[in-house]
C-alpha cells in the first residue's frame, strides 16, 4: 500500500484545531492541487472564497449552525459554483440550470477533495461544511458573491488537535453493484446498524445511541433545505 | 513535496489504455479510497454500478457520444445519486430535491475523485465521462436504475498508453478570491487565452487553433441539456 492509499483509507473529519496557522506554501500547495483536478470540458465552474477576516469567520460560524471551528480553523475555504465569469466574457451564454449548477457541485466536489487530500497528505486534516447552505442568503450576501454564482460548501483546514476514530461505511456490497443496480441486501444494513451503533456508543467524542437506519430520516429531513431552489433561481442559475 | 501532492499535480485524463486488466487488489483498494470520503452528514447517497457486461460497455461508449475508451478501458464506472437505498429503509422520506441533488452530485465528486486520486498513485489513469448526461433515459434504463436514483457521471481507468501535457488551469489570482467576490481580471483571462492556444496548438494529439474564450461558448451551451430536469423529475428527484 503506497502512503497515498494510506492517506485516502485513514480519512476522518478534523473538526478541532491546534492554534497554529498553515504556512503560505502549504495553503499554496492545498489550492494549486484543488485546481489541477479534472474540470467538465475544461469549463472550470468552480470559484474558492479564502476567508481570513476574523468577523466574517465568527458569522459563518454562526450560519453554518453554530459551527465553532469554522471560526477557529487555521483556514476557511468556500467553495463556489461561477460562470460570473464566463458571463463577463460570452454575455450571451444561455444554458439549462439543471445541468449547469450539477456541472458546478460535481466539479466542486472533485477540485474540494483533491484540497483536503493534499492537506491530510502533509499531516494536516480538514471537515467539510456542508451546513453554510442553511443560510445561503446571507451567506451569498457576507461574500458579495454576484449574479451567476451560488455558495455550495466550506472547508475547515488545519493542524488536527483530536484524532477521531475512522467512521464506518456501508459495506462495498451495498455501494458497488455490477452492470446493473441490485435491490438493497436489508441484512447488510442491519449489520451496519450494529457496526453504527457500537461505533457511536463507544467513540471519544460526542458518544450516542443510535443507529444509521434510525438517523436517516432526521438527517434527510433536516437538510432537505427549501430555500436552495429559490436561491439558486435568484442568481440567475436557473435559466431554462 | 510529498508522493500524494505530485500525484495530484501531475494529473492528466487519459483515454487510451493498454489491453490489461486491473488486479482485483488494484480496483479494491480503488473503490475502498472511494467509499473512505467524506459524505454529507453520513447519509451515503452515492452508489457505483461498475460494468463488465462488453455489451453494456459498447452501448454505454455510443451514448456517451462514441467515446470508444468507455468500452476500451480496463474498468468502467459509473456515479449514481441514490436515495434509493434511504426510501427503502424509510418509506417517508420526502425532502427537498434541489438540495438532495445537490448533496448527491458534491458527494459523488468527492468520491469519485478518492477513486481517481487512488488509481493515479498506482500508476494507472483514467477520466470522467459526463457524457454519459447526454443520454440519461438510455443509460438509466441500461442499468436497470431504479427510482430516487439517478445517473451522474462515468469513470474510464486503466493502465495508460499515452503521455499527454498537462493542461493549463485558470490562474490561481482567477480561481482563489480572499473574503470577498473579486471582478475577473480581463488581463489575467487574455494571458491564459494565450497560453490554451499555444497548449493546443501544440500538444502532441487532437491539434487545433482555439484559446479558452473561444471555447466557452459552445462548451456551456453544448453542455446544456435541457432533459436533465424532467429526467430528474421522472426518477422521483423533484418532490419539493
Amino acid at each position: 500500500m503506497n502512503s497515498t492509499i494510506e492517506t485516502l483509507l485513514s480519512h476522518r473529519s478534523i473538526r478541532k484545531f491546534k492554534d497554529q496557522p498553515l504556512t503560505k506554501e502549504q495553503l499554496d500547495t492545498i489550492l494549486a492541487s484543488g485546481i489541477a483536478a479534472s474540470s467538465s470540458s475544461l469549463i472550470q465552474a468552480v470559484s474558492i472564497i479564502r476567508v481570513t477576516d476574523t468577523e466574517k469567520r465568527k458569522t459563518l460560524a454562526q450560519l453554518a449552525g453554530n459551527q465553532a471551528y469554522v471560526e477557529s480553523c487555521a483556514e476557511f475555504l468556500v467553495f463556489i459554483i461561477d460562470y460570473q465569469r464566463h458571463a463577463a466574457i460570452k454575455p450571451a451564454i444561455n444554458a439549462e440550470f439543471t445541468e449547469l449548477t450539477l456541472i458546478g457541485a460535481i466539479d466542486a466536489g472533485i477540485m474540494a477533495q483533491n484540497c483536503l487530500v493534499a492537506a491530510e497528505s502533509m499531516g494536516l486534516g480538514g471537515v467539510y461544511i456542508g451546513g453554510l447552505r442553511n443560510s445561503t442568503e446571507a451567506v451569498d450576501q457576507l461574500l458579495d458573491l454576484p449574479p451567476c454564482t451560488a455558495v455550495l460548501f466550506g472547508m475547515c483546514l488545519g493542524h488536527p488537535d483530536q484524532s477521531p476514530e475512522i467512521k464506518p461505511r456501508l459495506p462495498m456490497e451495498v455501494l458497488v453493484h455490477e452492470n446493473s443496480y441490485q435491490p438493497l441486501d436489508q441484512q447488510l444494513v442491519k449489520e451496519y446498524d450494529q457496526t453504527m451503533k457500537d461505533y457511536f456508543a463507544s467513540r471519544s467524542d460526542n458518544r450516542k445511541d443510535m443507529n444509521w437506519s434510525e438517523q436517516i430520516t432526521d438527517k434527510l429531513c433536516g437538510e432537505s433545505r427549501p430555500h436552495i431552489l429559490p436561491y439558486l433561481n435568484s442568481k440567475g442559475l436557473t435559466r431554462v
